[in-house]
């Protein structure tokens, strides 16, 4: 099994917010992180691949495709946009970064999935929200 | 001439804007840093003092003193916050990174000076907006 | 399954050496890294927990409590200290990062399982000793 | 489970070209990577082996001899060469990140498990073509 | 004074040789850097522009400007190229880091200076061969 | 006038005391600094020379010569040893990055110069203690 991964890059803003609770409950959850004025990120992307590659190749996608892909897929709507209000794929979640990393999975799967040669598919989706604070979705791996 | 430069992060969301432009002069000149719903970065920052040491100590300025300095006069102003709207010393300013670093500046300048050893003193301020996107201002180099 | 990971960093100082064996060995086994002088590292820590986010707050763990622990935990006792003199739980330990990795774990467990979401759990330590030189503790990676 | 992982660095020249097929297509399928007079890149290389540390050491492996073994076996074959025309063990290979990761695990494997302490042996190795395209062979891992 | 800086990257091969020399000088003198078959690097540049930020918009110079000219005067004829061999304004050029960043410097200073903001202008031009090798060109700075 | 870097890295302990003063000066300047079972640190280096190139070379200076200067006055000495116990150049000194960076530039000075072309010589030498703690010494520049 071989593994490749697109790195990619966007700007945001965002604000966690629970709107089904109260403000004294998001504030004490969220912290500054609840602030109101939204603040913002650069988001780092990391986009895995997993399979087999094409003999006739040697990959397993071209990533240049796969860049294209999260381009459009990703950076088009959420880059120097606001996460809470402008994203259609993200309206009703709280944009943490667990919530990002699965919606950008689901958003990737198909089109990824079939620019990947044969059984080769999306493996995982890592977010760098900072550089100390990350997330991945990696829903097939064996725990 | 010894230069000792400290390291700080924040993230906040900001929006280019010049309010007594029309809006469409600030859209062709800020394209998607216009957004009105905002965007943000993960902000960091570099201070450099420039001096001699103090020979009790080897130290031009105690670098713990340092960063609670930048703590108290950038990070809690501006970490979780909006640029445009938040920050008292920045306001009426369009918060571009040329206009941050000199603001910044200003900001720091009395209290660095003052824990700086000697004659020693504040000599530039840096700040990343992105990976890709810098400015520092330094007002004292011989261009 | 998500997983989420907070990075931390913390100095120290240390020296390889196995006291049951001869000087001779442990100049031949750990080369410079038994200088009895000591050396030290920026010791780089990223703590992985794995599972479910909340979906109430779209945290599998919040990450500022994570931060507490890993710094109450490991970087109060570590932090500036001598790793084979000075951290109660690391004593009669050769501290190789591959003996650290899986003493962190042991010591980060049981807060970090409490405070993630649910069948949430610590997943995995990994250190970076050097840019160059790495070691990940997983114990329940299928392989 | 206990990974340890070595970094390493090496700068070379390639192209990507498969010689069973037409110019034209080579183009089509490689762009810019097609280039007759080459091209090239700084690889950064992570090599982990995985097991159980050797009690009397504290190692998994030395690290200095996997260093060794690194550099005896990839980096001296591969560093400032052609890796098209030069390396003995990736002739007749198209030198994509997903077929030099499969190379360079073959390549090592024997000296690695010999070198790594008891059932220890060589996991995973990871390819950094650019700093954004990433390649990892990773053969045993449960998906 | 306030300094931008605008990062960008691409991929080369080269190969240091100087023709009027002897192939015995020039392997003495250049070592593995002189093998006929090319190597090749990841190429980091850093452009700064130096001067005061137009007070309507805040930039020194609008650096999604500044990113176009380094893409149209440097990315397009090097990146994925040969330097010795398919680059106009190097031709006749030992491809050191040091010739380079003159040879930038000069093709991109006259577009840089007519987008920079009044006075303002092209200030220094940096480059990564590897992340350990880096030279700079910064004509003007006094000393 | 154009400035070549080399980077380097080494791994050391040390304690920031000075011994003419108290044990409680020593802590409340030093703090946990002060510890008297040492702590330490991933030191990287970054050595600048600047002048002009060799024209029939297009080097300043050969960066491996550089490297083969930097490697034999400062990593043999310093690597992997404790920064007031064991290196003949620091003794009697308080090692903090100030005074590190300016014993560094005067041990390297001469043979840098010989090597260098021309008039180039050596024009700074920046030490990252960690990556957020950095100092420079650059005796020649003009503020």
């Amino acid at each position: 099994m071989i593994y490749v991964t697109r790195k990619a890059h966007f700007n945001a803003s965002h604000r966690l917010h629970n709107p089904e609770k109260s403000d004294d409950w998001n504030k004490e959850t969220f912290g500054k992180c609840n602030n109101p004025n939204w603040h913002g990120h650069n988001y780092q992307l990391e986009v895995t691949v997993a399979g087999e590659p094409n003999p006739e190749t040697g990959y397993v996608i071209d990533l240049g495709k796969l860049k294209s892909i999260i381009h459009r897929k990703i950076l088009e709507p959420c880059d120097h946009r606001n996460l809470n209000l402008e994203v259609d794929f993200l309206k009703g979640m709280i944009p943490t970064s667990e919530n990002l990393v699965k919606a950008f999975f689901m958003e990737l799967q198909d089109e990824v999935n079939e620019a990947a040669y044969g059984e080769s598919g999306l493996y995982s989706v890592k977010l760098f929200e900072t550089e100390r604070n990350i997330a991945e979705y990696c829903p097939n791996r064996a725990v």
